[in-house]
């Protein structure tokens, strides 16, 4: 397959970079797990300056949080063309806290279908957008 | 949309999931940097037991890798449907190392396109297929 030249990274404001990421329902947690570099991919929600993601890997994710409450991981979501290699990504690095019992847990639960039946814990876990970098693969 | 119900996570043996990784040409390099957690998307080739990128992101990744010879990173792939959330991931971890500059690295930089003409570096990275965790999303 052609592929006509490198693209042309250009990088997208803040509220283009959230948008973005609103718009698409995947993306991979990246943490520290067992002091080795852990990605899983999970889906998520946008909620104005937080991205929420429901944990279905139990333990791995859930344990990297609750054993360090406020730990900093990054989420990143993309949509980039295998062929053209078109496309953008956004990365968003911050604070990982699991969100307490209660109502608001409750309404994200309601937001977040789980993907995977896998019997282990159901966290809520809330990701402060402290840093957004977004971009655009163009011609 | 309706998603019915969770799905199962089956694991996949090691043979399989990097022959999954090589269906595709796009993943995620996951490091640190500046002790932050950090993941770009690039593309990459699988020979035989070790993944290999080319840098389009110059300064990041080839400094993280180039500091500190041989830091586990992980790498990342999966193709998941948005809708029915059905498909794979394959997660790679292991010692990365930059090829010097020879007859290997050339090999590899005919394979491996750069995507983005950034004007920084051209770095060709192997990543030691240490540990390969893949999975399937099944009904």
């Amino acid at each position: 397959m052609a592929i006509a030249g490198p693209r042309r990274l250009e990088a997208l404001p803040r509220e283009e970079s959230l948008r973005l990421l609103h718009s698409v329902s995947v993306g991979r947690l990246v943490f520290t797990h067992l002091a080795l570099p852990a990605i899983r991919p999970v889906n998520h929600v946008v909620d104005g300056d937080q991205v929420v993601i429901r944990a279905y890997l139990g333990t791995a994710i859930a344990s990297a949080v609750g054993n360090n409450a406020g730990m900093v991981v990054a989420y990143e979501a993309d949509l980039i063309d295998p062929d053209t290699h078109l496309g953008w990504s956004v990365i968003v690095v911050g604070r990982a806290c699991r969100l307490p019992d209660g109502v608001e847990a409750d309404r994200f639960r309601r937001l977040l279908l789980p993907w995977v039946a896998d019997g282990n814990g159901d966290d809520v876990i809330a990701i402060r957008a402290d840093m957004v970098d977004g971009f655009r693969l163009v011609n």
